[in-house]
């Protein structure tokens, strides 16, 4: 059936039947697919009668559907013409992870950072009301992504605006859950009779279990007993923001799911429909370990094997999280910060060993930021783990709260770089250039996993915001000294004489920068290479000293050229007058398309390859950027 | 009475009836120098008797008080012994207008931009818990500041860790009201009599006088009389966070207040106080108009009469507002969103012409901006008006939800450059180097209010996002045209003809570039001065040109010298291997304290004498940055 589906106009003809008899072949696609791509998984099978039904009751794409995140969204492509190219999802030149307006008009807004979707439908349904319009506009948003302050502040606009909106919270059963207390049967309209008597037997354990949110509503409901306060919901919740709420309904049951839908589609004014659906639905490894299939690699789709992965080196974020967890052991002002990435982020440990110590604030970069900020007012020397994509959300807070008062705050930044099959809205190439301008910033580059357990040493001992970025993925198998010394703050390392040309390159670029020069040497060239460590600040004597010995300097950086490492070298020349030549390898001027990470490097001239050629061709005398050539920066 | 007082300690041996004399003579105080100095008046007026009662209740400074935004803290400043600094506040090397922890001990976090007082305060409250410490933790958060998103992160975390916390919620009457359905008795269970009868009175008609959660409020207290899922309160609200809610309280009547915190200091697991408050209280014209009051200038204090102002040229916010409304009588597709700054953006005309097209979103920058891409995915031309301050706060909604997808959502920057003497926290001096490496982004720097007529009409007719920055204060007085001629994107213009030097000046500092060259014209030094107009894309075969000719650069920009338009200079040069002299004159990397423009102007050499200073010394063969040298950059 799913390969005779040409548009999702045709699932209005389908029996409740048939629509079944769909959404087993789309979780079945779905699994075969991600069991060799890899990708989000339980996401994407929590929500495939969501998508159906949405589908079927709404006039998409004239109708448009907001996807939080958007990692749920496979479904949605799958009935929206995009079977064919499914088998090349996140891969290079394939299908987005995440919708995109320029891959199908079905995509109604580019999405992949949490909790945009209420401001980004609000917004549309603005528009649609300046036209006088009359197409329907929905945001589908989990429990996860309402703990981000931007959905609060977009549910605050819609309650005050009134506009015809409706919201989908997908429930996951993780954080907000519906309140057992006198007043259920009054709010969950539409509840069914399994789900009333599963939730009613269960609910005491249920909630005890939950983060955040779900407990207070534990307390309250435990109040309940006492005074008519206590009587509170999260349909409660919603309306007062001025939302019409509906639900919770049973997200895996279209018979009931669809003429809901139908009937919240005719509303006046904004509406939130609560979805209660199960992360990684029909799949049973994934309904069992819905974390493991967030985010999943290969995998065998017949015992739920991941493939891979144990072999090899360590990753990057694993050896933060050990080493965090064995200096936290020796600094009692350690603690660690995450938002939502517990796992992500290497911290499973560290929240074990130092359960006090350790703080998950949900989807919250700019909270945890300013959180830490008042942690370090008080003499602790908290670490903030984030992803460099997600860091971007507390810029502000980075500035305002942290810089400002020289607190000691440390950023460690996981993810940096490209990361691989996520795309341009995960990719953490930014982080230099908004990292750099910050006045009392210190901001480390390690080349390898040795240095990275330097650089956080080194953070912790400086009295001041430092942060420090590594990538994503395996580190270099290297064997971890007993005894970590820290930097010199501002003190970069030579690590190999050359005399035509220099390689400044900050980062795990740094190794790259090493085979480049191996091979040049082959070729007759004797080009140095300097690890520089610091991006700021910079090793002005090593730097300069090199500079005015070669006259020919490039500079290697995993982030765009503008702004960055060899923006801080230009500038640093500059100032001191000295006129070197100058090559900056780096990511050009436009957002870098999905891939894995060696085909990315290839491309964007950052791995052996890509770096000798840059700088062969600059000693040479050709002043262009190879890697501009090549992608047309 | 307020002379004599040495430490807030001391007021615990104070009755009520002296507390009473000295709220007075702090008022008197406070009236007395804003009406010299300028400053928050209103605000501060509001809390002069929570403060007292605070600082009665606790003991500080080992007890934490972190005020939300800061601009209130003028009793709190007056009460910590900087009565004698009072005279200098706001002023250059005087007291700040905002709580620093640089200058007292009672001051426990540096603020200035709003809703970060819960999120820090609950890391102080986590850090002591680590400490094993019993020192009390109270965070003080008027109603507009909850409106930002990552307030309600805090509470969100703050009523999971279930530390103990006290919120207290300044309501200035104007935000967030109490509810008076049928359980208002069982809520407010220390509402004052006074209180009762006169809110019982005005309810309906206040309630629906206020924005956004106030008409949700009213709209539940509506429903109440139909089902109990009615009753709702602000109480029950926290109360579903897991705060335990305590008010509302009169604010300014110390004989409730004082006993009421006392025995709120005593409770366990975070407590939200409400607070009602009036702004401008105690004086007059204040009362009558709290919006003017609010930041004001130098004022009549006999008959509230603002001085000056009315006289001399239109602001560039005046131009603005102007401006975009005469645009959106000719396009139907302007809309124009501010965040809680309807007057400071001076979009208050737009507002009352085109209501349907306004849209003020309260303080949410971070949702501002995704509304906007909403607005542009369906064929709109959002216009974001913020401060430059501000829009730090969106710097990942800009990157992922407006440039990934080329979206043409127009980014009116306001207060761009130094503002004067709300100091280091209102400086909007990143901006050029927080958009610069946004792919997609066009950033204009208009350097008089006719090139910012063009510079607006430019960013309607191209189709992606655009970010023009204009400062705060008057502009030049310039004639405005009849007709707007846009620019071509990425084009400069030539100003002045040079053969020892040109100067490349971008936004309003191009005028003192024209006045530093007519002064070395009389030198006997010939230079050149071009108006870039873009920071990105920047005007390449214009700027080469010049470089080429004269192989002196000298670039001038009111932002970070970090990767900012000098560092594009540096970036575009190295790329075409043309190896000019550049000197870049612009901010140091550290913060820039508060003083009026002028005076900050002249001490960073951006005025004409200043520059004049830079390029004359750099024509000599001096490569040091003159404001470097005087400002220890």
């Amino acid at each position: 059936m799913l390969k005779k589906l040409r548009t999702p106009d045709e699932l209005k003809s389908f029996s409740v039947k048939q629509l079944e008899v769909l959404a087993g072949e789309i979780r079945e696609k779905i699994i075969d697919t991600v069991s060799r791509t890899g990708g989000h998984l339980a996401s994407s099978l929590g929500v495939v009668e969501l998508t159906i039904a949405l589908h079927r009751v709404l006039n998409t794409p004239a109708d448009k559907i907001v996807w939080d995140v958007g990692h749920q969204a496979y479904a949605h492509k799958l009935l929206t013409g995009r079977l064919e190219q499914f088998d090349t999802l996140r891969q290079l030149g394939g299908i987005s992870g995440f919708p995109k307006r320029d891959e199908s008009p079905y995509d109604a807004f580019d999405v992949g950072h949490s909790s945009t979707s209420i401001s980004a439908a609000l917004g549309m349904a603005a528009a649609r009301d300046c036209h006088g319009s009359q197409e329907k506009v929905v945001a589908v948003i989990g429990d996860g992504s309402l703990t981000g302050g931007m959905a609060f502040e977009a549910l605050n606009q819609a309650g005050d605006q009134q506009k015809n909106l409706i919201v989908v919270l997908n429930d996951n059963e993780m954080s907000i859950s519906p309140n057992v207390g006198a007043l259920s049967s009054l709010i969950n309209r539409k509840m069914t009779s399994e789900l009333v008597v599963r939730i009613k037997k269960e609910a005491e354990n249920f909630l005890s279990h939950v983060p955040r949110i779900g407990k207070d509503l534990l307390k309250v409901a435990r109040k309940a007993e006492d005074s008519l306060k206590g009587f509170f919901t999260p349909g409660m919740l919603f309306e007062a923001f001025g939302f019409d709420y509906v639900g919770p309904l049973n997200g895996h049951r279209l018979e009931t799911l669809i003429p809901a839908l139908e009937n919240v589609a005719n509303l006046e004014g904004p509406v939130l429909v609560h979805v209660v659906t199960r992360k990684g639905k029909g799949f049973e490894p994934a309904e069992r370990n819905p974390s493991l299939f967030h985010g999943v690699g290969p995998f065998d789709k017949a015992t739920g094997e991941v493939r891979g992965g144990k072999g090899g080196p360590a990753s990057f974020t694993g050896v933060f999280g050990k080493t965090l967890t064995a200096m936290a052991e020796k600094d009692e002002r350690i603690v660690a910060i995450t938002a939502a990435m517990l796992e992500g982020t290497g911290l499973k440990e560290f929240s074990q060993r130092f359960p006090q110590r350790f703080f998950d604030v949900g989807i919250a970069e700019q909270h945890a930021v300013t959180f830490a900020a008042g942690l370090a007012c008080q003499g602790m020397r908290p670490v903030v783990a984030l992803y460099s994509t997600f860091l971007q959300r507390a810029y502000d807070n980075v500035v305002h709260d942290v810089a400002l008062q020289r607190l000691p705050v440390t950023f460690a930044i996981d993810r940096a770089g490209l990361v691989g099959a996520d795309g341009p809205t995960h990719h953490g190439v930014f982080d230099f250039s908004f990292l750099r301008h910050i006045p009392n910033m210190v901001v480390m580059a390690p080349r390898d996993e040795i240095e990275l357990q330097r650089a956080m040493l080194t953070a912790t001992l400086h009295d001041g915001p430092v942060a420090y970025r590594y990538p994503r993925g395996q580190a270099f198998g290297l064997p971890l000294p007993d005894a970590i010394e820290p930097f010199a703050v501002g003190r970069g390392e030579k690590l190999r004489d050359g005399n035509d040309a220099v390689i400044f390159a900050l980062g795990t670029v740094c190794r790259e920068a090493l085979l480049a020069a191996d091979m040049l040497a082959g070729e007759g060239l004797s080009v140095g290479v300097v690890d520089p460590r610091f991006l700021k600040p910079l090793d002005k004597e090593l730097l300069i000293a090199e500079a005015r010995r070669t006259g020919v300097v490039v500079t290697v950086e995993e982030n765009v050229r503008q702004g960055g490492f060899g923006s801080a070298v230009l500038e640093m020349l500059g100032d001191e007058g000295i006129a070197a030549r100058v090559l900056r390898i780096g990511l050009p001027d436009r957002f870098v398309e999905q891939g894995t990470q060696p085909q990315l490097h290839a491309r964007y001239g950052l791995d052996a390859e890509g770096i000798a050629a840059g700088v062969r061709n600059f000693i040479h005398g050709q002043t262009t950027n190879p890697q501009s050539r090549a992608s047309g920066a």
